[in-house]
């Protein structure tokens, strides 16, 4: 299912997976959606201050990040040692610039990590301790561990931790939280930000921080953030294979979605989805799973909002 | 500059970048050709042995980890610490699967430890301490860390400790060593093991490990091997661009690795090179820099290796 928005910024997604309208219970609906809009909000301030699409991307990224309803930043997932591990990757379309990390902890947001490895760096990925450690001499906001643990994320861990499983955060939702923009001058960019798995051993890295699998941006075709199961999104190299159907076949945005979210990836047995804004503007929100937390900014201030495979709102 | 050879098994390489004659000089290059060859003899051995694509590659790689000339395994850089550290990543043209390490110590062929992230969990990459932590599981022959350390390696690693400075390995050589093949069944598969950069911190990865950038193979098109200033191949997604090419346009190897090559990655500023099979069994191998460390094993047993811009012999 590939939804299309022409005239938009931003569009953003909090994960995707089994999410069922029953499952989810009328509460936490509300408050996901309202969250969403929040993220829209902020990266819509961001677009009105003139700022980059990265910057609109990275402040959509920081509300989803700083809200614990997500798994990314606060309210993350907890790994087999009980605490966060998170990883993000952000990428300028205008420049072909990228920065990623994973397995970092002790930064409140991130994306800002990953921007900072871009901005600061010659590297594109850092990893685990290394990486940890340029982020708190990056000058960016620390925060104690305590910091990202909810109540929530440790009832989870303890039940999965207690059956020996791993889990793609509870009950089959791929949580990670992710933006795609097109600034005032055009330029694209696209972040994206996960906790990865519920319980997760081994220093294992999902798509988000890959360069090509879990985010990417060019100028020329598309910015685009992807959620979903994070191995069949990296042997398949997703998001770089709708790039190069527009860069190479002329396929538009909504083609070049449903190719890879509705072909590719469901060949591979990849459940998950993608936001994404393309050169002339126009949002893509796809998935193959029951639902996914998405939403779309359009020019003229108005957001559209959804979860389940109804339309956005 | 590309060279295609047809009815080929498999191609290798072993780092690529400013390597001249007269700096090699002619002992070290008598010594790097004997164990390009050697290197493609293990290949040959588990080809007609039946071997797999995967095996092929891996045989060809561990000749080349064990190799001290080379950056990967035994002879591989230091890092910040005066230690290596150590990625690797391996792929199933066949099944699409694919598994790789960054960042581990103690397993004397990181090849096996990317196959055994393959073939032993449900990931595709495992990075740090986890991923060593793996490896020390998975039955693999563990080395001290003082197996993998040279005389050569530690004195360049002191040089550029002294500058403050990171180095692709010594003068602007990318090394890194890997390998493509087709087997009886014409079935692909490629594999890449590096140690990174001289003096690097942070946990940087580079492309190797990344299937997509690094590494890449699909039956359909081909398998490849890639070396060069990382950071630039991540960002292009380089493995998978050529493979998108030969996908979606029907190019030819020649032509696929050409436009990547010698287009996308120059105009990135990326130099390094590629080596590939296709799956009617071309080798191609190409570089936009002075020099790369290469070979390739015909289907009649004969080998062919280069190192300078004069063709395979």
């Amino acid at each position: 299912m590939v939804e299309l928005f022409p005239n938009a910024i931003l569009a953003i997604h909090g994960g995707a997976g089994v999410i069922r309208r029953a499952d989810l219970g009328p509460e936490r609906e509300v408050a996901c959606r309202a969250a969403l809009e929040t993220a829209l909000r902020h990266g819509y301030k961001a677009f009105l201050d003139g700022g980059l699409a990265l910057d609109i991307v990275e402040a959509a990224v920081c509300a989803l990040e700083d809200n614990p309803l997500f798994n990314a930043g606060k309210g993350a997932v907890l790994d087999s040692t009980g605490q966060v591990s998170l990883d993000a990757a952000v990428m300028d379309g205008k420049t072909g610039s990228a920065g990623a990390v994973t397995g970092i902890r002790s930064v409140r947001n991130p994306i800002k990590a990953a921007r900072a490895v871009m901005e600061q760096t010659p590297h594109v990925l850092l990893c685990g301790d290394g990486a940890t450690e340029f982020a708190l001499q990056s000058g960016l906001e620390l925060v104690p561990d305590a910091y990202f643990v909810t109540e929530e994320r440790r009832r989870q861990w303890e039940v999965q931790r207690g059956r020996g499983t791993v889990s793609l955060s509870e009950d089959n939702k791929f949580g990670t939280v992710g933006a795609a923009a097109r600034d005032q001058n055009g330029s694209l960019a696209a972040a994206t930000s996960t906790g990865g798995m519920t319980n997760k051993r081994f220093g294992r890295v999902g798509d988000s921080p890959i360069i090509g699998a879990g985010t990417w941006a060019d100028n020329r075709t598309l910015a685009l953030s992807a959620t979903g199961h994070g191995e069949h999104f990296m042997r398949c190299v997703a998001a770089h294979a709708v790039h190069s159907r527009m860069e190479l076949l002329g396929a538009g945005i909504g083609e070049a979605l449903a190719a890879v979210v509705d072909g590719v990836l469901i060949e591979s047995g990849g459940h998950g989805g993608m936001i994404a804004v393309s050169a002339d503007g126009t949002a893509g929100l796809a998935f193959n799973c029951p639902g996914m937390y998405r939403g779309v900014l359009l020019e003229d201030g108005s957001v559209r909002v959804g979860v389940f495979s109804d339309p956005c709102a």
